[in-house]
């Protein structure tokens, strides 16, 4: 199976959340919020003992790939698929299948978002692993759902069904997704312990999904046939750029994995975190005994506790404050309740009403 | 009387509630935070109608003396008097008296912090020319007490006796100095009506408040006498620097005024505010319609109020937060509760304790 093993990295987010750092020029997979390298590097070196840089795939915006060439010099330049506009999930798998499966009919690919954050690697290159091998051998769409350990009320959820037992694990038949819960279901979510996170974390044969896009999404696939014809042609690229804006935007979770029968899912028992907003960065940077976390070096402060801080160049001081992030960069500054992290994208949202560009 | 009359500016505060604007480099009083000059060049404009600058003194620590020449450049220099230490206001008011009754035995001195925000300048000259009217044929000691609007709790309370009637105005025997009150309190001295503010702005005549040092503080009195002979010899300098640092720091306010019995009030109906910490701003700078207060240009938010920001050279964006304080400067951030403002002082004694000196 190795050698048909193949890797796809979506790195197409514009990572709103996470201004005023993330910008339209460097989104939160480029930028290194949560270690030393950035958040697709972290993503490619995980992958690193499963399959070597030439079968690395990454699809991303067009104008961030030259900044995913410079941080990634070792995939190869034509293993970088450039979507001239973003359409969601299913558009940007549908193209690395379409490539994948012309470069070899057997590939089996395990589609990684660029940003997530996984902190045991090994149980999670053991999950792929265990995927990939039901995946080569049969017809089935494969997702990853974490055992939840609290009940998130900002991660959808998988229901698993009945288990299929393997050698060293078991494959769950998918009975349902569900979008994020409310604070009460995610409580049973938990207690039934039928339920998992969506992770996101896709694993199939390219021609299995490439076969799903046809039966669910037909007119994204005759799309997909078009720019797969133009491959390797002089053609190729205008042939992109004038298909790929017609696409639908259209997510593989609506579009083919909550239509299929044929969906199953692994238990990842590993820390994950999709890090969807400022809030996640709470659990992953050193906290102090006030519980601030802080990246760089640590916030003084009186009677203070439990907020967020970004601020490298700058010493921050907090007075009588909780729950707060805050957030400093070379032309702005964010200050946002914790919990409602995930309103920061009005900010952006405002920035380009009032045309201040020059913030985005 | 106008040939007599002097101002007199303390401008000895070292600004540790403005962290991290002000520094010991440069406390409130040399900061343009309420308007386009500095308080200090703003607390001599305000006076240059009742006197010409040869009759103005400025008494600083020796560290801001340089400071306060450049943006005072029309005092005479020999009108900056330089305290090698601070030793609290009954030191520094009897310095200043030193050297006026030496000059003019006939000296009426009118005492000004130098880092109040005073927003009717008319009245506020007014009361000081009342105030000097009597001073001058009198041996009262003067203050300034202003009608309250608010029950603040932030400030000292005069309780008003006994008025004279005088042609244009009254003059009010003072009962008693309160410190600052509880909330309650506060309440009930607005509803007496017989409570006004303590602005610590004094009016005597300088043989008058060594006549009041001279008995309840008899030791500073001594000393200042010390200094007084060594004035304009070769030797001023040395004096200065080896008696004031012996100096016992009192307040006039504790030394003078609550001993004396011949206190008077002359009520000031003017707009006021000590500045005393970064709250008094949400009063001064615009806001927004929400309520945010910011120096420069205004803060973007969402469903954020109440807010005081300085942050004049980048854009700063409020997401669901209410009642804080957001200051930044070149090398520090400050976040802080509005209500506990007077804690930012905190800070800066965290950041002595740490050897940060660099920040201080």
């Amino acid at each position: 199976m190795k050698e048909h093993l193949y890797i796809v990295i979506m790195a197409g987010g514009k990572g709103t959340r996470f201004w005023p750092l993330s910008r339209g020029e460097s989104p939160k997979q480029l930028l290194n919020i949560c270690g030393e390298r950035s958040m697709i590097q972290e993503t490619v070196h995980r992958v690193l003992p499963l399959v070597p840089t030439d079968r690395i795939l990454v699809v991303t915006a067009a104008a961030h790939a030259d900044e995913i060439r410079r941080q990634l010099p070792n995939i190869p330049d034509r293993n970088i698929l450039e979507e001239p506009v973003g359409r969601n999930t299913a558009p940007c798998i549908g193209l690395a299948a379409t490539h994948l499966a012309r470069r070899d009919p057997d590939a089996v690919m395990i589609v990684l978002p660029a940003d997530h954050l996984i902190k045991d690697e090994e149980p999670f290159r053991e999950t792929l692993i265990h995927a990939a091998q039901i995946a080569e051998k049969s017809a089935n769409l494969i997702t990853i759902g974490i055992t939840p350990t609290w009940p998130e009320t900002g991660y959808g959820y998988i229901q698993l069904g009945d288990a299929r037992e393997y050698p060293d694990f078991k494959s769950y038949q998918v009975k349902s997704f569900r979008e994020k819960p409310n604070a009460e279901s995610a409580e049973e979510f938990i207690k039934s312990g039928d339920f998992v996170w969506n992770s996101g974390m896709f694993i199939w044969r390219a021609s299995t999904i490439l076969a799903n896009i046809e039966r669910f999404l037909p007119r994204i696939y005759r799309q997909l046939l078009q720019i797969r014809v133009s491959i390797g042609s002089s053609n190729e690229q205008s042939t992109l750029n004038r298909i790929y804006p017609r696409i639908e935007p259209q997510s593989i979770d609506f579009g083919v994995m909550e239509r299929s029968s044929n969906v199953f899912s692994l238990r990842g028992n590993f820390r994950w975190n999709d890090v969807g907003s400022w809030n996640a960065l709470g659990d992953v940077w050193q906290k102090d005994e006030h519980g601030n976390a802080c990246y760089g070096k640590p916030a003084i402060s009186v009677n203070a506790t439990k907020s967020i801080v970004f601020s490298p160049k700058k010493q921050v001081a907090l007075v009588h404050v909780d729950n707060l992030i805050v957030v400093e960069t070379d032309d702005a500054l964010l200050v946002c309740r914790s919990d409602k992290a995930q309103d920061v994208k009005k900010i952006v949202e405002l920035l380009e009403e009032k045309g201040m560009t020059e913030l985005l």
